[in-house]
């Protein structure tokens, strides 16, 4: 029964995708299964729900398309052997589980920043700020900055719907922040505020996609957020390929040549996707590299969807981040030269405030009569969570020399970067020690995305076990070790080739232990399917 | 050139609307130059922005077709007319701009509900749980209850981005508060929480619409969220129109006869959404009538979407909510029977918390396999923000007899809840005795609904001044009395009727003034335009 659903299931799925090729070529698609595994036997008896009135041959077909990897199979099996080590302690060659999937810091014991907490708990009880027992709790600039931000809320009411685009004081202050970021002008009116990033990345799927006519060209690997979205609004996944011998190298020569190919396809490219610094690849793009995709778009009339969500995560001291704003303004494009989207979020940075669910979008070179389009459809949702945007104001505006709070911010967030730089290197230098693993430096970002050269016995024993190859490692992995990484097919890679991401946020004192467990499976990975 | 774009958008519009009859027969849809009035003269020379990518003849057409007039043309020049208050005191007939076109009851200066700030505060800086100043600060009870929660966070992490339905324990709370209420068991896995209910009720029109082919029964009135969805969604709204002569009375015979005439027109009626209490018309179902359309839903093999958010919001004593799942468990409908989605939201009740976007939908009666499917929507956007779960649990488990908070809390919601139901019946008053207008009482919810017998000579100028007559009017009354209200076009009306809503929100003590502003103007303008 249960084999009989999930045939049933791809079966819907293939059927799906017939008109869209170039998107499902390229995406090494882990098949709808996984979706069912953590289904009871009993619960897959779908007969008994034979009078309910949707069944997966009525349901949207764009919603059985759509694949979400980084909370997929191997995050279920995760959960249950977490369950199962709480129920049966000692049950499983491991004692806990390491979500190494996703880019969840204080899951894994990151603490949040102090001044940021401080001044979320008055903003959220305002009643306290007149105390005198506050006085001792807070610092005193936590206290300031609380009242400004409640004055700049109409009538001081944090438990009110905003404006659709956010407050617009807050909005005041993160316009400064990309300002004095990018030594260019930020207007407020340009941002949207969000319930974190993906939210916008939907919103502007929406308005872009008409139908599958309309293609996205977004990097491989990607993070799939991106397949997702534009799996649910119906269009076309157009996919250029980062550049692993280069270091994810992203060449404008592969933009044109995906660009002509969807062309002669009748695909209509709308956009480009850059995630920079890259997910789940770690690349932070050289200045040079940027203007020339600039450039491409202004030339091909595509819009730049810019994921700078990390850009506070940047570990080497060769590079830097730039923002495409400010480098399309350098290059003297202006407001009505290029169309830009570039989004933000709490949850990533050294902060990691995942759960806040805050972040925003700067919207700039659209006529008034679109920008009129993405507001309206901002304001169906009303607005996002006020507590997010009081998060992305302060992280865009962090306490400042002199502040009571700077010296301990300073070294909150000193001691989380330099941390994270150390764990990256750590797990890379870990994964190039590996017979057949090679992974690039962690420029930026939280991942590594090491490539691995499965033996010719392994991919047999996957395709036999009807399983990508590095979904099969993967789960060897988990059921090894307890470590959760995400198979590079739900990133998408270049065929025949293996990788999986894994996080570098498990606490500093872990990694040894890690790495020494991943050693010892690999090495017996290796050694039971070596050719 | 304005008008030219205005001209442009309605020619696109109308051009997508023409294989969706049923939906835009219904909704006397506000002209989209509503979204091109808050332009500059000089922003509308979309010549500027020739060389931009993104245009009205290439974005995509179902955002084109969305409208949202809660928060349409009405409010953006109540903006305007606030900022030119603010900087020329004296320049208009009133000094203050009174919103009532949405229900956000803090920005009309209701206060939150202590406990339950109290421990948000807490849950965002646990730091200070354990100093003695808390004590002072806080009640026992709301440091217990953080206590509590956040032992059911995994890792106390407030910031981790959480399972993608939730928080389990929250969850469990949830489930609790729901058995509680109806008597009946609650599983948490049926509980998805969610940024609002908003994106809840997305998240289940993009299970269920696959094409133009598949239609929603909605009310009419209806809360615009609903057309907006549907047309995001590239679905058909099927109407039903409430009865207002028998107080927006819901008739089953209009459902099969709105039913059968879309099935003659080759729609595949999916659902039926049902408000109640009712928005933008107040009426509570009484519970013979909840059963009739749970036999109906059963027999015609529809999902039952009840929006439920005004749970906690009823005014008469001869009225009570019983949610949809309690009615159909006691007619003996289990899991297995009838496919029901109950929506739920922080904003509402009176809490009224719009600003932390918490809400859940509890789902039951769907096979594992698309439970699946709605979970894995879910997970493209993580989870819903940390603060909002922990509102929507507290809201389904507040303070109870003997909490040292429970007193204080009893006292807050019943001043709350007695004061809304003393302004709603002074508006409705105040409204009846107007010359032409009818108005049904609010039994719940937050709304009034008020009937307008225009005279011809208003409508005359109305389609002079190319504005549907109720937004004529809202106009204005704004320009006259500072009082905002959304047109009943926005929200859908028999043909040749004219409503409006307006909220019963404003704080009592100025709703004196408001009545004697309203009668006032509604005198001048009937001397005006009688015929």
């Amino acid at each position: 029964m249960r084999r009989f659903v999930a045939d049933k299931v791809k079966n819907l799925i293939n059927r799906t995708r017939t008109t869209c090729s170039s998107h499902t070529n390229v995406l090494q698609r882990i098949t709808s299964s996984q979706f069912l595994s953590t289904l009871h036997p009993s619960d897959s008896m779908g007969s008994d729900y034979s009078s309910t009135p949707v069944t997966l041959n009525n349901v949207n077909p764009k919603v059985l398309k759509c694949e979400y990897a980084v909370r997929g199979e191997i995050v279920n099996i995760a959960q249950k052997l977490q369950q199962d080590l709480k129920e049966n302690p000692g049950s499983h060659p491991f004692d806990e589980i390491l979500y190494c999937n996703i880019g969840n810091p204080q899951s894994l014991a990151q603490q949040p920043i102090t001044f940021f907490r401080e001044v979320l708990a008055l903003c959220d009880h305002p009643l306290i700020l007149d105390k005198s027992e506050t006085q001792g709790l807070f610092s005193a600039d936590s206290i300031e900055r609380a009242f400004q931000i409640l004055d700049q809320i109409p009538g001081r009411a944090t438990g009110a719907y905003s404006h659709s685009q956010g407050i617009k004081g807050l909005r005041d202050t993160i316009a400064s922040g990309i300002e004095a970021r990018d030594g260019f002008p930020a207007d407020p009116n340009d941002i949207f505020l969000t319930d974190g990033a993906s939210p916008a990345v939907h919103m502007m799927m929406q308005l872009l996609i008409g139908s599958e006519n309309d293609g996205i060209l977004c990097p491989i690997p990607q993070y799939p957020l991106y397949s997702a979205s534009i799996a649910l609004h119906g269009g076309t996944l157009v996919p250029y390929y980062l550049d692993e011998e280069t270091g994810w190298g992203l060449e404008v020569s592969e933009l044109l040549n995906q660009l002509k190919t969807a062309k002669s396809k009748g695909v209509n490219v709308r956009a480009l996707v850059v995630i920079n610094p890259g997910n789940p690849t770690g690349q932070v793009l050289a200045e040079a590299n940027q203007r020339e995709i600039v450039e491409f778009c202004k030339k091909e009339g595509l819009v730049l969807l810019a994921d700078e969500v990390y850009q506070e995560n940047v570990y080497v001291p060769e590079k830097q981040f730039h923002s495409f704003k400010k480098v399309a303004r350098s290059m003297g494009f202006g407001e009505k030269d290029i169309s830009l989207v570039s989004f933000q979020s709490v949850s990533k940075g050294f902060y990691g405030e995942c759960g806040k669910r805050g972040g925003y979008m700067e919207v700039t070179g659209f006529s008034p009569e679109i920008r009129e389009q993405i507001y309206k459809v901002a304001s169906v949702n009303l607005c996002s969570n006020i507590s997010g945007q009081i998060l992305a104001s302060l992280v865009m505006s962090p306490p400042k020399v002199g502040d009571e709070s700077y010296e301990s911010f300073a070294a909150e967030k000193e001691g989380i970067l330099s941390s994270l730089a150390r764990r990256a290197k750590t797990l890379e230098d870990a994964f190039n020690s590996l017979e057949g693993i090679t992974c690039n430096k962690a420029e930026g970002a939280m991942y590594l995305f090491p490539c691995i050269n499965l033996p010719g016995k392994a991919i047999k024993a996957a395709e036999e076990a009807k399983t990508a190859p590095d979904a099969f490692y993967a789960k060897r992995l988990l059921n090894a070790t307890g470590i959760v990484v995400v198979p590079g097919s739900g990133f998408g890679q270049r065929p025949g080739t293996w990788h999986f991401r894994c996080t570098i946020l498990p606490q500093e004192e872990k990694i040894p232990a890690i790495v020494s467990h991943l050693t010892e499976f690999h090495k017996q990975f290796m050694d039971e399917f070596r050719g």
